[in-house]
């Protein structure tokens, strides 16, 4: 009996099959200049079919074997309209094209997005769609679910160096006196942006200075950026305490990425999303009793603890980066927005079913969302352009939940296998 | 001074002014049957341009602002090629277009990546494809980074439900010795895959039994879901040990979810890559020095520690994200991918960075690697099909490599802003 | 090559030896009325000499081998003394002596701790006392440690679940409509206690709110229960959004739990402690450089990260619990105050050292720091009664960057086993 | 509406009524030689009666108002027994007292501990021991928990830094082809100890070394430290590949530290308890029935999750911090240990708890199990010695179900707070 784990001699065992150290040593070491000549890819400011068309030259002359792919992804259509990509590429070679289906109608009974809503997911994985289809037809089937944002604030947090805990202390104390100016300096940079708080954290001699603003119709993460830019300039040039250093982002503020104060505090927009299934639907729809998605749940619930997860739910991800892609959303953000809460419990004869997404970065306005196709399934649902932010935070978490109940009627069932073995089978 | 945190003062004053509680009310009840009727979209299981033209037909009915939109998802390409989205989707109406940068060449000294590699990248986000560009000429100029995928094993986590401690105990110890009948099961049902470990956690009457597989050259997250029913049909059909009730997945995997367990043990292919740069090359490229990186590093480590993240990067999330939707991964994955490690250190002149990443969750074959566009990129830098399913990951790494030398030294240097204003100027 | 871990086959191996299946089930089976009668120890509220001894009649009687312990546990100077611990325990049998050593004197430049302090510290782990007393030197010599509470906080957090999200918005609207009244309330119940934030956290029909103390010199864990009891009492009597149930504590406060909650927002003192160390200062009393200290701090850091803990440190837990327990307060606290950040950082010729500990709790009354030999303790230095708690924090921090000095010094120059095989020879 | 959190605005106005700039500089800056002559407190190795007094003469000599002090701490038995001290302390003074109280008989169907249990708990809480009295005698009522140790290692980690990730990978290599002599080396040190598992973890160039360790029936810290050097030493004298430099702990093993390692992988001995309660019996002795019980615990789940702690528990710090106090166990190790996972469920009319806790540390031998009052509390329930570590585990973990049922109990029916204001009252 080896006290070494399994899965570390097995990759062990694959190594010493394959290579020798020799073979390693040469294979991880630097090639300077030993290799092609390190000739940058290069392309200007401007994106155009032309643009697109130089590039492929480069590739292509450095790589002959790519030239089959050149048309695939710099398509006609792709070469007519690449203009249009300027503001959200560069070094643009074409499109990569993401089947899109469609789920619904959904029912969203939500301070925002309120009505029938047909939703448009962009996915290459097999029985995702099917999945949360099934789970918007439940909830539609149940008169809808109610969906609400309670809370909205993007975050960045610059970081300031100073000489010593004392200075930290009188930074924090002038930004506390300063706080009007500091708002104007940042909000003067926007139309649409807010700075609603202004939190420091200090740890000895660096303070980290949480901004929170709303972003209007906007995901946001540009905006703040470049709020809070003016605001460090305006605390650089009137702030007697100087520090040593400061960075616009001290990576404190969970941008694209997982983090407890997401989960606590919240970044982005926060929605929750419930419904109040009869125990006769979800029969009828998920082929599962109350019974059994509870006792799946509480399993689940378990899974998510002993596991170190961060809050507990099922896969918020799937539908998030479908919904993300498809709508021209940041699906990078997907890192931090899948987190939060899912709960399923007995009322009476019906099951209720909540989720709670604290980090939902999305917006109506910005980022991809008016590029063609995007903006045109944007229209699918009608939330596109001023005044719909929240609504689209509040249609994403609906689809979270469609996935949820989904999901863990599948599992609960013991369907869950067969879906995907039957639903993948085209491959 | 009110005691209340203005951020949810500032939500609720928007409330008051823009609701009343009657509309609220009205809002978010249920609203069964008093809209439009409950005409789920239906498609059949067969997916090519005329069931995609049906589907628009109900959705135009139900929404006919939408039927702008149509020609833009539903292309003629898109019509053309239907068919071969049909394992990947259901409920198809077309395809999103992403715009696709590339980045390099850039030079990848791995064990199983070798070369100098463009790499496509699928985003909306301006400045990110510019930012990882920046990062891949700097490591190729310093002769390339060394990288290794060192571990693999992606995890399917059933739960059994027993009488009684004694039970699981039973039960743990009837596993551990029908050990390779277990193995056996589960691997007649894939080619590539393998069982390499069988690790149980019990919570009292409750067993988790990690799976834990290779998947050859595919992602396997498919692949390991129907090797584990597999082994847990014949854990059905013979342990005396009688579970109360199982699931194929307890929620314990960290399947699309970031999670320590994944931090800990790795889920998917664990690569490490790093590239030691000569501080001239730093300055040049960079604009910033050594010690200005360092600084830097130094506090938004300590901002990933206070914030709760789960170990300590700057946007693995968006390289991840535009490697992945460009060549047909699972965009969702990145929720599980995006964590790890970014280290820098001064070596006497030269600054070493290092990341590692124990969640890298790619294939060469499988999911969307094989769908027109997709497999186009995958062309481009020529690792698709059999045999590149780790060089994949080890590129997936070396691509979060230059991110974060490119974003580390943007912030030190203090021009992240101002690259995120200028490469979105064209909005 | 098993594919079990090894640690669980030694497990199994190790049971069945021992054991048979029979035997097992035997003993885990609940024991009704099969064994002793049930006569549980039962002692009146009064705490006395005379209680104790009959205490000890119901103990021998079940148990006459525990005749021999009752000397040791209670003592004449125990029973002589027995009524002083009346408010500190129940079923009170004698005490437990631990031994306590000193460390120091520790120059400690507070804002609230200013001078040289001797601290006690009780253990009963070999080496403890010798480490954090090297640590405390090398601090005095170097002129001692900066020392700050920067922030103050004990919570409470009630929960209360509604019918609805709605029922939810509409609660946290009455609270912020009537704050005066709710902190009026709760602080009516309290001379020291201020109720300083009061932060709603909604999950769809439930809200967790956060109540936020100053304790004045209490650690106040009491104070602030009984505090937002009538704070729960006065909405119970005057909401009109009835909730369906209510807890004083819905455990999210993070009591006696280490938790992302505390580690972000702080939950009792936040302290910050630094010093500033003359590279030849540290080779004295360390025997070991400055360079040798951040390469193991870097490593240390890493390994923090890497495997889930909350914060980077080395060892808060032993100064704490050692402090705690001599000085009377709750040892139990231990678990959520033994997290921080410990940070190492090279200036020029000096090595720069913080801790930041974001949860101390700690008091200067109340608890045990009446009792005899705890008010004893904090006797020596001078921290006892009204005026102190904020000082006796920060004495807690600085006690916690003497640890940290001493073992990242032994470990850093290779002492670390010698000094715990050489201090615990006696025993 | 300020944007300043109003907690940052309270610390910050008791701050400026209370000092100036000028003064708080004047606190916060070294002192160097300026105040008392650095007289370091210093004690031979010996520990006797007249080492103590020795010490007392220079503490009262620094600070004559400790005078009143030294009778307390140093009384006349702890004088007669100083010696008895010796190995587990250094500078000692005296002792400080922890009054003792005891709970039950608690009924432990065990697999280790099997019988009726009076336990003693050593607090300064009021009402912690009444309430885990509380706990103690309802499940004594219902026949008993069952409980057993299901896994056990103990870990230490020691970190190797070479000059690159093909050296971690040789190394690792090394070391799976070296096991049995890595082990001998390890096991020569101990006549306990066994090296379970050897678990490397690699970062880049970093090998971090999982060294798992049963310990026989000691707590066994030390041991796997003086096991793991010599192994450490095994590897220096006999690896071909050099490391630049290695630490005996990487910070990575959780020693006093909560971590997430500990809750998925155990550290110590990972324990499980559990009783089933009839509803009758619920009540009676908690005044609350299961639904009552089962509605707080679903909220108060939600709370740890939202909240960011590790597990799921309510308050087993309390009980773990009384246990290893009163029985000579690491307090410390309460920092670790106090994780875990507390399930209530509702099974027929009957209610089930469990209790998992992965990392108890505590041993029956080595440590303070020989002081002369932890002996005699050992003697209380006779597990004291050779062959009782498990067993010993088995009832720490059985107190922390006491605690939770207790607790549960009395938020659910509301009597928490009242049990607090009553038992605390004689203070």
């Amino acid at each position: 009996m080896s006290i070494i784990p399994p899965s570390v001699l097995r990759v062990l065992n694959n190594l010493r099959a394959s290579t020798t150290l020799e073979a390693a040593q040469r294979k991880l070491e630097p090639q300077a200049g030993t290799r092609t000549p390190k000739k940058y890819l290069r392309a200007g400011r401007t994106v155009n079919a032309s643009s697109v068309r130089a590039l492929w030259r480069q590739i292509v002359s450095a790589k002959p074997a790519a030239a089959t792919a050149q048309h695939q992804l710099a398509d006609d259509e792709t070469l007519e309209t690449a203009e249009h990509y300027a503001g959200n590429i560069e070094n643009m070679i074409g499109t990569v094209k993401l089947p899109v289906g469609v789920i619904g109608p959904l029912r969203i009974n939500g301070m925002n997005a309120n009505g029938d809503f047909i939703v448009p997911l962009a996915t290459t994985e097999a029985a995702l769609v099917a999945s949360y289809h099934r789970g918007a037809n439940l909830i539609t089937a149940a008169g809808g679910a109610s969906v609400a944002m309670v809370q909205e604030g993007v975050l960045r947090t610059p970081g300031f160096r100073f000489r010593s805990l004392l200075e930290s202390g009188l930074f924090v104390d002038w930004v506390t006196r300063e706080v009007e100016a500091l708002q104007a300096a940042a909000e003067a940079t926007t139309k649409h942006g807010k700075l609603i708080a202004l939190e420091p954290v200090i740890d000895n001699d660096i303070v980290f200075l949480l901004c929170r603003y709303t972003t209007g119709d906007a995901a946001g993460q540009n905006m703040v950026t470049i709020a809070t830019d003016a605001l460090c300039r305006h605390i650089g040039a009137h702030c007697p305490i100087r520090a040593l250093n400061w960075y616009i982002e001290a990576n404190f503020s969970g941008d694209k990425k997982a983090s407890y104060l997401g989960v606590i505090t919240g970044r982005g927009r926060k929605v929750s999303a419930s419904v109040m299934l009869p125990g006769a639907l979800v029969s009828k729809h998920l082929h599962a009793t109350i019974d059994d998605m509870l006792a799946y749940a509480s399993m689940a619930n378990l899974g998510s603890l002993l596991s170190g997860q961060l809050g507990a739910q099922a896969h918020y991800a799937n539908g998030l980066a479908a919904f993300y892609i498809a709508t021209g959303q940041d699906a990078a953000c997907v890192a931090e927005s899948a987190v939060g809460f899912t709960r399923m419990e007995r009322r009476g004869d019906d099951l209720f079913v909540s989720v709670t997404l604290p980090n939902i970065l999305v917006g109506s306005v910005g980022g991809g969302t008016r590029l063609p196709s995007q903006s045109a399934a944007l229209d699918i649902f009608g939330l596109k352009g001023s005044g719909h932010g929240a609504a689209l935070a509040e249609v994403a978490a609906t689809v979270c939940l469609c996935g949820e109940l989904s999901i863990v009627g599948a599992i609960a069932a013991g369907h869950f296998t067969r879906a995907h073995e039957s639903l993948a089978r085209h491959r």
